[in-house]
């Protein structure tokens, strides 16, 4: 019973096959390849249109290097308090972005709202020497509390964005999970919606080990590549990262497996809602489930073996983060519930 | 006939076979697997003592990463001007320094020299607070021109620079490539003659992409842990990079890959060494191999398709580098010799 | 009739006499000369201890300096979300610091509690590789809302900060208002309250461009010559930044001027309380105060040419902070209450 | 007997004079001030265009400031192996640029020539992603070795420069030095000639603490308000910096005071030419000279308390720099060259 993280899985075995499958003869190292041309070709499938993609190995690089093309060292972010960015990624996207600064704002269910973001320019006139420039906003879809933004919600945040000149940039870590959920084309999630930037994942949800830096306006891709080298990430046997990528946008791989992913975490959710004393703390709207378990259930799911995190604190009971994945059983999720509600 | 660059090869078998075989089941993320823990017991057993290990994705990652374990952002490192950190990696020391310097020095075949660094020393006096503070020394081994330090060589280098008490820093893009080539133990190549922090790669010699960090004085890797993630390079599921390195290390797999470059390059050095008009620039002492071609002869090369880089430039022909691989097959250096032959 | 800035005076005689003395002949430059010393000697006086000092020519510098010595680029500070570092320096402290972060935290009139701080460690756990590493605290001794913390207040920040290997850092551009207002001595309101390093402002209070970093824990000083020089901050003619400074020091100058600028202060508080429907925003405990004034009375003031700024936004009126300095002379303060009152 | 630094000279007695005149009454602060703009226009008027200005505190930080408004922190900047920004600013301009490359070429007499530039481009082939990206040229005028470029070696450069897509640097430390030497105007030293931006000094040359980062190209100067302030170089008092630089520049001050050092140091080097087993090791062209010294003459200036620097070694005598200033008097150097040539 693994809810810890979706990382802890491993590999479709589609993108298995994909790695060995490409792995005969000499081709161009640094992401010159077909594997990689073909990747950015699908890209741009998926899209519906021309976007400028570098990959890279990890997310914490992907967001690291949209957040720096879009904002210069004098430069502030709005980020949501509890944003990957801001709390998980050890500063990563300030030491790329060479000391901006990440702002912090409040937000119901992990989401930035339009009125928060106006708030937070109020305290850093943009102009103004003395300030910080605020120069970008960024949400993180799926939301760091399993929550998504709805189309109509990222549309009003990039509008307001927008009207101060703000950019935007979009984490998908869990790009897929968000997209299945929505039911909507990953073009009105992203471009048509305003967002100018995006960290496209694939290693959560079935990949090996890598992430999609999209940008949308080309104008904003000149630098990346020499920023992506400079930071370490321009893989030299990029074949691999490409055939990667290739198969996990191949016959709906991707969006196969967030569908099961988001619907173990909902079968998940039905049952920790009929649970006494349980209660869920945010929306379960992908493969992230918040939830306070009462004490007894929470020591049985141990006592079983269940991994899962702890997760802030809440008086009434134990405070857990759970995470399905492309492969989580649905034996384990009814394992899972049949122990707690059992220790009730 | 592909001569561009070890990275234009494909992964071992032996390697892939272990993705493949780590792929089943849930374990913990970010590198807290035993995967990764079996890659950092053998490398303990390579050097014959504990040695801490950071795994990454790439050779220019971690470079980066150890330079700036061993360089206060005031500092300055000496290198040779040729070091693929001073001209290759678009800058990536200096950003993972936070601007500390690189200084270049000249020194026949690719090798710095005491006598360098003792007049680098002069332009920079310790201490002085308008100077860069010299704290660190790099060098390549295989060095950039495809030689090779000898023991003698690399302790003569680290007895000065400790003698300014100046740190030591091995790029081993081609670690392996340089043992074999020597004969001599990883112990005594690296931390016997003085070496305290070493990049040792793996991905040229067969790996699909995985280099650790390895720091033999623990005092200097207190700050790492933090520095790798904070640079996005704690790839979340680090299985992936331990298993591959365990396999490379496995059963002399990385030795024998390496003595087989080898092998082929000089195979390769022999016949361009009889082809009249034609002249090695350096000695080869692993599978890099510089070469002065007569301009027949390379017409005729690149007209069969052979792949190869021209390479800075010299008077009296084409000055190229061929690098061979852990797969070069000896069929394809006898066509390149006798392409070129016939073409005379 | 200026209220709008401490900046908007010039130079107390004194402190302009200074730097005509010592103009004569050569001395050693970089601030080797004796002006310099005989600064960084009263300093040592007046806290009763060997400090060491670092002569700068901003308060920014000076603060953004001394934060770089206490915090690692994968480090966190945390500060109040008024707090000057964060709010308007233009990002020096995260540039200086090489993109470690400042975590904004509430409190009311400006001041920091303990509460708040180990609220902010409750996002920030340390040692935890994903999580920036909360290193410091920062406060601001006149506070950005004119109030002035108790020693009793500083302790139990310090001691919370200790108790979680935290360094302190206390930005004292208007440290000498602090210090009249509290009526204890330096050493009493610094390092014996447990204080680490210390920006001691004189620029505000009738210098020309001078404050001090000021080390209070001599192992934390070691890199601050060469982070000062390589910050552009070693000016070349030292001498006159060590004059201001030993002239500022001297025959009680500085505890003078600040002690004029506070009374100014409380008359303009004591009469703006008696002003019909204007209101003191935050306690005035040094030399500046937050109002809000009744429309009437600020369009009256501001025909008459009274110069200060809007300050935020209240309801009730117009929000303005108001600043005396070492020569705001009464008859202004008087002129300002007068006009206001009349137009009421 | 002063020749250690033209930056042990206090300040010329009309600058002296002028930061008196200027400190009644309240203005505004960080540069919104009359003097400020005074200085700004009066730069203006010598450059006989409009130029865009920003004054701070050091030398250093000009420099630092002017090679980050050209140069991206993928960057690289060639500059001449002895150029006081890359031995002599403890890595300022690294840390401004947040890691671009300084790139040091050898150059007679301490100047960089069009064909050492070609030759540095070689190594770092320009759009290639693996190469730091040259994007600038930094020269000294007056150089570190005390030679003045002609207006025709500045346009040799520039325009290799420009055909490259290099910007270009002036370090004007000196500048009033070389003017004065060369005998053309400062519009056809710097931006007829092709420089982009210049370091404007003023302290070495009997100001207080003034340099001026003067920008002739205004598309570069967008970001530099919030460089400036973001690098703790605004200073809150800024009417003394403006007073300090519309002084010099008023009545030829600065160009007399130049004129005047110039003098000093042709008289000095005119005496050392004659003084048996001496010799100049370089062209005196500005206020510098670099001599060598028969041990004995040494033996006896220094003796006789006359402050100089030993500098480089050479073998054949005491290496040394001696530096004028607009107030060295003529009798120091003739007392100089007295008990030298008394000692042969």
């Amino acid at each position: 019973m693994n809810f810890a993280s979706d990382n802890g899985s491993g590999v479709a075995p589609e993108i298995m096959s994909a790695l060995a499958a490409v792995n005969d003869g000499a081709v161009p190292g640094y992401g010159a390849d077909a594997y990689t041309q073909e990747a950015c070709d699908r890209l741009s499938d998926v899209f519906e249109r021309d976007v400028t993609v570098f990959l890279v190995a990890t997310g914490t690089a992907a967001n690291a290097l949209n957040l720096a093309a879009i904002t210069q060292p004098h430069g502030a972010v709005f980020v949501h308090e509890r944003a990957h960015v801001h709390t998980d990624e050890c500063g990563a996207p300030e030491f790329f972005m060479h000391g901006a600064k990440l702002l912090p704002l409040a937000g119901e269910h992990g989401k930035l709202t339009p009125a928060a973001v106006e708030q937070g320019l109020d305290g850093f006139a943009q102009g103004i020497v003395h300030h910080p420039q605020a120069q970008a906003v960024s949400l993180s879809q799926v939301t760091e509390c399993g929550t998504v933004y709805s189309v109509a919600e990222i549309e009003a945040l990039t509008a307001l964005a927008k009207s101060h000149s703000l950019r935007v940039h979009m984490d998908g870590a869990r790009f897929a999970n968000a997209l299945v959920s929505l039911g909507c084309s990953p073009a009105e999630m992203t471009w048509k919606a305003g967002v100018d930037v995006l960290s496209f994942g694939a290693t959560k949800n079935g990949a090996m080990g890598v992430e999609a830096v999209i940008v949308f306006d080309e104008g904003l891709a000149a630098d990346l590549p020499f920023m992506r080298k400079r930071a370490g990430q321009l893989l030299s046997k990029g074949r691999f990262l490409g055939a990667q990528m290739a198969a996990y946008l191949t016959d709906d791989l991707w969006l196969n497996m967030a569908g099961h992913a988001n619907a173990m975490a909902a079968l998940l959710a039905a049952g920790i809602e009929k649970l006494p004393g349980a209660r869920l703390r945010h929306p379960v709207q992908a493969n992230q489930l918040f939830a306070v378990l009462p004490k007894p259930a929470h020591k049985a799911l141990v006592a079983a073996g269940a991994a899962y995190y702890p997760w802030e604190r809440e008086p009434d009971g134990i405070s857990v983060r759970l995470v399905t994945s492309f492969c989580t059983p649905a034996e384990e999720v009814e394992e899972f519930l049949s122990i707690a509600a059992n220790a009730l």
